[in-house]
C-alpha cells in the first residue's frame, strides 16, 4: 500500500490547518545540482533513487505571495495562469493538500527572476518559496527538515531550495520519505561563482519529471547511476572540505554529462542539448585546456551553468558576453526560515 | 604473455612469404555497423569486447593497389602521404607484418570514394582492400575467415569489410583471436537504403581507436555495454529474418545512441556530434513521428547515416537535398575473394 502525500502532510502539520494570516510571502533561491538528482523510487512522494548535492543561487529564485481569496487564482510574473495548464493543475493539487475546507480559495502570486521551465529549476524555487510562505500563513513553525519534506512533495529538487549555500539531499530509505530531506552543508566558499549561459529560454519539450521516469524505465545503464552519483557526492564533499576547485569542477561536470548520457541511451532518446550547447561546451574545454579553471553543468534544458572562481570572473565575462554571474555566497537574501 | 600480430600472421600465411606478382589490386566496401563495435579486449590484435553487426556499403569503399617498388611510398587519393603522419606509420607497420625481407619495399596506392577519417569507416575498407590485394600479390589463397582475421589486425572493423551485405563479427574468446572474425549473414534485403548525410567531412579530433580505449578505461557504464549490444544483435538478426524494418531501425538507432552515451560519460568526455548533427536527428524524429520509417546511425564522427526503404527514397531526398543514397544490395561490385 502506497503512502499518500496527504498522509505525509497530516503527519507533519497535524491540526495546524487554520490560516493565521490573510497573506504571507517568502523567497527561495533556485539551486543547481553539482551531483544530480535523476530518477525516483516513489513518484507520488518524489522520493529519489539517490542522494544529490547542490548549491543555492543566492538572489536568483522565486518570491511567492499567498493570500486567502474569494476566487482561486494563480499569477506568474504578473500574468494570470490559465486553469488548463499543467502548471496550474500541479500547483492547485499541491494546495489541495493544505486547504482547511473545500471552499477555501487561495490567490498565489509568484515572481521569478529566472526563465521558467528552461532547466533552471524554476519549480524547485517556486515550491520552496510556496512552502515557506505556507509555513507563515498557517504559523506551522516547521523545522527546516520538515519544510524540506513538504517542498519535496511539490517538486523533488525543491527540498534543496529551502537552504542557502551547499546542500545535500539525503535519499533516505523510509517508505514514507520522512528521512528524505535536504540539509545545509556547513561549507562556505565566497569566491565561488556560477555563470548562467542561456542558449534557449523557451519551454523545454519534455519535462524533467517525464524525462527521468523514461530514463528509469528504459535506459540500459540506469542501474549504474546510483553508484556513479554516490561516488561523485563523496568526491565533491571532499573537494568542498579541501577547497579543491579543480576536483569540484571536474566531478560536477562529469556527473552532469553522465546524467545526459543516461538520457541519450533512453528509449525514445532525450537530448536537451542544442547546437549552441555543444559549442559552449567545446569553448569551455578549450579555455580549460589553456589553463583556465572553468567547468560546466547542464540540467534538463539546453542552457549551461559555468563554475569558476572570482579571480577569473573578468576573463570569463570577456569570453561569454551574455553570461549572468551569480555569487552564491554574496549575501544571504533571507534566513532560511523566518 | 601476449600474442603478437606477427605470430598470428605466421600461423595463417605460413611460408607463403614470396610475392607471386609485381602488382595486385582489390576493392572493399566500407561498412556501417547496425550494432556497434566499441571497446577492445586486446589492443594489439584488435580483439573486441563484443560481437557487432554491419551492412557493407556496396560501391562505397576503397581500392588498393600494391606494387613491389624501389622506394616505400603511400598514396591516398592521388596524393603522396607524408612519412610523419599517423596514417603512414600505421600502414607501414601493417606491411612490416608481411615483408619477405627487410629491404622489400611497397608502393601502396589507395583510392577511396568516401571522406577519410570522418566516421565513415575509411580505415575499415582500406585495410580490407589491402588484405585482399596482399592475398593476390602473395597468392596466399586464404579463406574469407582468414582474410577477415588479417584485416582485423589492421583495423578492427576492417574484418567486416571482407564481405558484402549483412555481416556479423563474432567477438570470439580465444587469446590469439583465431575465433574472432566476421561472417557473411545470408539475409538479402534489396530494398534497404542507406543515406549518408555529411555534417562535416574534416578529420575528427579523436580517433575511434583512442576514443574506445578511453571509454573502456573510464566510462562508469561501460560494463553494461556488452549485454546492451548483445541484446541488440539478437533483435536485429531477428528483424533481418522477419524483414521487420521498424525493429531493425529502432534497434540500430538506439544502439548507436547507447554507444555515444558511453562516450559522453567518459573522462574526458567525447562528443562527436555537432549542432548540425543534432538538427538532423531532430528532423529524423519529426519525420518518423509523421509516419515515415526512417532511422539514423552515427559512428565516430558528426555525420549520420539514415536507414530507410526504397519506397521512401524520393520523399527523403526531398527532405535531405545533400544526401548520398547507397543501395547495399544493388549489385555485388566484386566477389568477396577473387
Amino acid at each position: 500500500m502506497n503512502i499518500t502525500r496527504e498522509k505525509v502532510v497530516s503527519t507533519l502539520i497535524k491540526d495546524k490547518r487554520v490560516p493565521q494570516l490573510e497573506t504571507a510571502s517568502a523567497f527561495a533561491s533556485t539551486n543547481i545540482a553539482l551531483c544530480k538528482y535523476w530518477g525516483k523510487r516513489d513518484i507520488e512522494l518524489n522520493l529519489p533513487m539517490t542522494s544529490s548535492l547542490s548549491v543555492s543561487m543566492g538572489e536568483l529564485g522565486a518570491s511567492t505571495k499567498i493570500s486567502l481569496s474569494g476566487t482561486e487564482e494563480i499569477w506568474l510574473n504578473g500574468e494570470a495562469v490559465s486553469t488548463n495548464t499543467l502548471f496550474y493543475q500541479r500547483l492547485i493539487e499541491f494546495f489541495d493538500l493544505f486547504r482547511p475546507t473545500a471552499d477555501t480559495k487561495f490567490k498565489i502570486e509568484t515572481d521569478t527572476n529566472i526563465p521558467v521551465a528552461a532547466g533552471l529549476a524554476s519549480s524547485a524555487c517556486g515550491f520552496a518559496a510556496t512552502v515557506k510562505a505556507l509555513d507563515k500563513l498557517f504559523a506551522w513553525e516547521q523545522s527546516d527538515s520538515h519544510l524540506s519534506i513538504l517542498a519535496r512533495l511539490g517538486s523533488g529538487s525543491a527540498c534543496r531550495s529551502i537552504y542557502d549555500g551547499f546542500v545535500l539531499w539525503n535519499a533516505g530509505i523510509a517508505k514514507d520519505g520522512m528521512d528524505s530531506y535536504a540539509e545545509d552543508l556547513e561549507y562556505v566558499w565566497p569566491e565561488l561563482r556560477v555563470g548562467i549561459l542561456l542558449v534557449d529560454s523557451k519551454q523545454k519539450s519534455i519535462s524533467s519529471r517525464d524525462a527521468m521516469q523514461a530514463t528509469v524505465e528504459t535506459c540500459p545503464y540506469y542501474k549504474l547511476w546510483p553508484e556513479t552519483v554516490n561516488k561523485a557526492i563523496k568526491v565533491v564533499d571532499e573537494a568542498l572540505e579541501q577547497r579543491d576547485f579543480w576536483a569540484l569542477g571536474t566531478t560536477a561536470e562529469a556527473n552532469s554529462l553522465a546524467m545526459h548520457a543516461l538520457m541519450l541511451a533512453t528509449t525514445p532518446p532525450i537530448i536537451y542539448s542544442q547546437g549552441g550547447t555543444l559549442e559552449l561546451m567545446q569553448k569551455v574545454w578549450r579555455l580549460r585546456a589553456e589553463g583556465l579553471p572553468v567547468f560546466f553543468t547542464q540540467d534538463a534544458g539546453p542552457n549551461l551553468k559555468l563554475l569558476f572562481l572570482q579571480k577569473d570572473e573578468e576573463k570569463l565575462k570577456e569570453q561569454f558576453a551574455q553570461m549572468r554571474v551569480v555569487a552564491p555566497f554574496a549575501k544571504v537574501k533571507e534566513s532560511t526560515h523566518v
